[in-house]
C-alpha cells in the first residue's frame, strides 16, 4: 500500500451506498503534509509534461490543486460552479451532473485564463462517474489547450468513469484505485499498482 | 505599497458598484507563489499565536488557507455551504448572507474536525460586510475554541465588516485594505499600513 491507501485505511469511513468518507484529512478537515506528499507523487508522474496550469473544480479540489501546483510552479485555475456577479466577460461554460448532490450545475471558466497556449494537468479529489471531468474537459476542449494529465487522489475503480478516461487515450494517474468497500467490516480493496 | 497592494494595482479592476476583481490572480487564477507570500507574512503577523487549526470557507478561501497552512504546520478546516450526503454526524451550523450571490446560506463543520481544544486561525480571500466571517464565528463559539486571529487578504475599508470585528476585540490582520474605488479611472485608494 503506499501513503495514501494506508491512510484511507486507517481514518477512511465507509459507509451505505458505496460513500467513502475522507473528511478528516482530505476534503473538508486537510492533512496539509499528506496532501504536500500527494503533489510531490504526481510531480514524479507527470514531471515530464510540460504544464502550464493546474485546472480543477470548486471546491475540494482547490486545495488539493494548490498544494500540488507548488511542485510545478504553475498557477492554479479552479472552474466555478455558478455565475457569480464577480466573473463577468467572456467565457468557457460546460454543463456537469453532480453524484453528491443530485442536480445539474454549469461550470465556468472566464477566457482570460485559460488559452489554447495553456498544457494542463487537471486535478481533483475523487473520480467515480466521471461527470466533473467531462465537464473540465470539455473547457479545456473549447479553450484548445491540450490535456497532460489527469491526476486524481481516489478514484472509485467500480464506477465507470476511469475507465472512460482511459479508453479514451488520456494519461489518468490516481494515487488510490478502490476496486470494492464493505460497510459491515469497514474493508477497502485497493486495485494493486506499480511502485 | 507591499506586495498585495502593488498586485492589485497591477492586475486588479475596479467595476461600478465596488466590486474589485481579483480573479486572474487570487479567487478564479490563483497566483501560487504570491499566495505563498502571503502565507509567510500571516505567519510574520501571527507566529507568536498557539495555532492549532486554519479554518476557512468554500470556494475562494480554501486555496489561500491550504497554502498559509504550510507556515503554520497545521490542519485546514474549511465550512461547507451546504447539507451534502457526505458530510453526516454531528456538525455545528450557522447562517450567512452571501453578498454575491444575494441569497442566505447555511455553513457547516463537522464536529469532529474542531474541539474546545482548539486554536484557531481563520483566513478568508474578502472582507466586506463581515457575513461570512460572522457565520465562521459563531462556528467556533459553538465549538469551544478560541480565535486567535483573522488573516484577511483583501478588505474592503469602506465598508462595515472590518470595523465590527476590530471593535469585538478580535486581532484581525488584512493584507491590503481597500479605503475607495474608482470604476472611471481604475483608481484604488489603500489604507496606510506600518511596513
Amino acid at each position: 500500500m503506499n501513503f495514501l491507501e494506508e491512510r484511507i485505511v486507517k481514518d477512511g469511513v465507509v459507509k451505505p451506498g458505496n460513500v467513502l468518507k475522507v473528511d478528516t484529512f482530505l476534503n473538508h478537515q486537510m492533512d496539509i503534509e499528506l496532501i504536500d506528499q500527494m503533489g510531490a507523487e504526481f510531480k514524479k508522474r507527470f514531471g515530464d509534461a510540460p504544464i502550464t496550469k493546474i485546472l480543477t473544480i470548486e471546491a475540494s479540489g482547490i486545495g488539493i490543486a494548490c498544494l500540488v501546483a507548488r511542485h510545478f510552479h504553475v498557477p492554479v485555475v479552479f472552474a466555478k460552479k455558478s455565475k457569480s456577479i464577480n466573473l463577468d466577460g467572456e467565457m468557457y461554460v460546460a454543463e456537469v451532473e453532480s453524484f453528491t448532490h443530485k442536480c445539474k450545475n454549469q461550470i465556468i471558466v472566464s477566457k482570460k485564463v485559460l488559452s489554447s497556449e495553456d498544457h494542463v494537468l487537471i486535478i481533483d479529489d475523487f473520480l467515480a462517474n466521471g461527470c466533473a471531468l467531462q465537464g473540465l474537459l470539455s473547457i479545456v476542449a473549447e479553450s484548445g489547450a491540450s490535456v497532460e494529465g489527469i491526476g486524481i487522489a481516489i478514484e472509485k475503480g467500480f464506477q465507470p468513469g476511469g475507465r472512460m478516461i482511459r479508453n479514451l487515450g488520456y494519461h489518468l494517474e490516481s494515487l488510490a484505485i478502490v476496486d470494492g468497500m464493505n460497510d459491515e467490516t469497514g474493508e477497502i480493496l485497493f486495485r494493486p499498482q506499480e511502485a
